[in-house]
């Protein structure tokens, strides 16, 4: 087998031909090639390539609209940016407003971008660190589709909602974190299936609400929270904030517009607040950037890690020596390249 | 022993008479005491009248300023609304700013409130229910001071954290949770060392940073953050967005700033995000009001619990008969207002 390397730049290319063989705008297949050969590009081969097939098939199905154009809505003078998506994926929205919402949050101190109707892609650790590219710490949360129980539940009702944050540094990968909001993505119980391993206890409940450590059963069953009902409770704020608040679907609309099956991207709407570190420290003693330096190096000084540490360090790499595929990941792409839609 | 059973507000003023008497202004008084007699109508013994002497000891220490009086700024056209406690609590700053953030939310769609220069009071939840009460979606989180090892650490550096969120309910008590992003309470493991029972694992790291389950061991070395990396990364975000952002102290900074004691009420800052969902939900299908309160009732249908549930009831109940204060009890609250800062 012969590996093929790539940079990042030739890679999304790549990628953005098969968006757009299937059907794809030039600038939204450029947005949604630029997430994926990231997730490649940073080591995250669970946001790599691996996911075009869940996307074309998420199309074909009808779920994901291909031609989408986002559009922007007018400023209406509040600190609320917002895109709609028109049923496409996420990227090219966020694409579309990421400089407006740094322009409002440069100015208000803090500004909301809002996406809507759009169908998950889910990087969400792309958007929180381009934010932090234009100087500003950034949260970012969705709904998903409904596969978790509440804590103290029996059954599946919230997503495993990602949640993430970056902060911007100078010079360097910004300090940032993205992690579901279930204490296992719905991928490591799969894994686990596959492996014939049990679950760790605390994963998952079976279809009748009882703890179990069978993988199928998990699958037929539910995921749990994380840290029980503080994670819990997390969730269902990112159910209010990210989706009912936003008038979009909750993790249970989600999974009824999909009719119940998982295999397929859902849609829901996405909420990302940005701040100005400047706007708030304006006046006050000390340099946030230095400060938050200072902290990391604590965190660092007494080994532990920062999240997004081993992406930073894949990334630094990448750049030098470029991505690595293999001979059946570049077959895979190829075919999904000739083939469009009829590949899924 | 006799029982004596007050209304909300004669309890209010009760403990607002030992705040006067301890140097504090007649309406920083009023806000002090209205927070601590709600944590005893809601049945948080924890957040009530049990309170009131480390805040003393705290003004006695001159780790916080009894006269102090808080100042709003001007409206600077931005979405940040700051008040300066001015070394004072915060409630009687949060009082101040809470309907000015009011204001500039629904005109924004969202805002945040800082403050600066505060001194802990730690009820989260009553500032997010306070803005709930102006049918606002409301974040407040703060730093406390280093007790919490970062996960994968060794030693204190993160505070206990605390997050809360609510979300407006009609005629309900709002959805709202308020927790320490660190697994367990200080005064939990403290419990655990007077009962002479070792503490669940992974609680506690001891001073060389190994896990242990002696109670005497953990309050030595450092507390885990909840849900291991994830809520470690949440503590985090904590330091950065309403420490280093507000130019206010970290968790390591308050502890520095007391000496390493956590006998006293650290200093620090405070950040409140709040979100107007009429102006998010604007133009957007369904009433956001109506379809949480389907998302509440899918949780409560499964036979898990809302948080803040419990303290609803608690005040329904004390709202109605009353709150009840022991022989005891009430012997304290009388000997604080006579003695004031000779008592403590």
């Amino acid at each position: 087998m012969t590996d093929t390397t790539l940079s990042y730049e030739d890679l999304t290319a790549l990628i953005a031909g098969i968006f757009r063989k299937a059907g794809m705008g030039a600038s939204q297949a450029a947005a949604m090639a630029g997430v994926i050969a990231a997730g490649e590009r940073d080591g995250a081969k669970s946001h790599g390539i691996y996911r075009i097939e869940g996307c074309l098939r998420t199309i074909k199905a009808g779920k994901a609209a291909a031609d989408a154009v986002p559009v922007q809505a007018e400023d209406d003078g509040t600190a609320i940016v917002r895109v709609n998506a028109g049923g496409g994926f996420a990227p090219p929205a966020f694409a579309l407003a990421a400089p407006v919402l740094a322009v409002r949050a440069r100015k208000l101190g803090l500004a909301a971008m809002v996406v809507n109707d759009c169908t998950h892609f889910s990087a969400l650790w792309h958007e929180a660190e381009t934010m932090a590219s234009f100087g500003l710490a950034t949260m970012v949360m969705c709904p998903s589709y409904a596969t978790v129980a509440p804590a103290g539940g029996t059954k599946p009702l919230l997503g495993t909602n990602p949640f993430a944050f970056a902060w911007p540094r100078i010079g360097k990968h910004p300090y940032v974190f993205d992690f579901a909001t279930s204490v296992a993505a719905r991928g490591e119980i799969e894994l686990h299936r596959r492996a014939g391993k049990p679950l760790p206890e605390g994963w998952a409940l079976d279809a009748e609400g009882r703890p179990t450590t069978d993988p199928e059963a998990a699958l037929a069953g539910s995921m749990l929270p994380f840290g029980d009902h503080k994670g819990s409770a997390i969730s269902t704020m990112i159910e209010l904030l990210a989706g009912i608040m936003l008038g979009d679907l909750t993790s249970q609309g989600a999974l009824d517009r999909l009719g119940g099956t998982t295999t397929l991207l859902p849609g829901h709407g996405e909420l990302v607040l940005a701040f100005s570190p400047e706007r708030f420290a304006a006046g006050r003693p000390g340099d946030p950037t230095a400060r938050a330096e200072q902290l990391f190096e604590a965190i660092l000084g007494q080994g532990a890690r920062l999240p997004g540490q081993r992406r930073a360090l894949a990334r630094a790499k990448a750049t030098s020596k470029g991505i690595t595929l293999s001979e059946t990941e570049m077959a895979q792409l190829a075919r999904l390249g000739d083939l469009g839609l009829e590949a899924v």
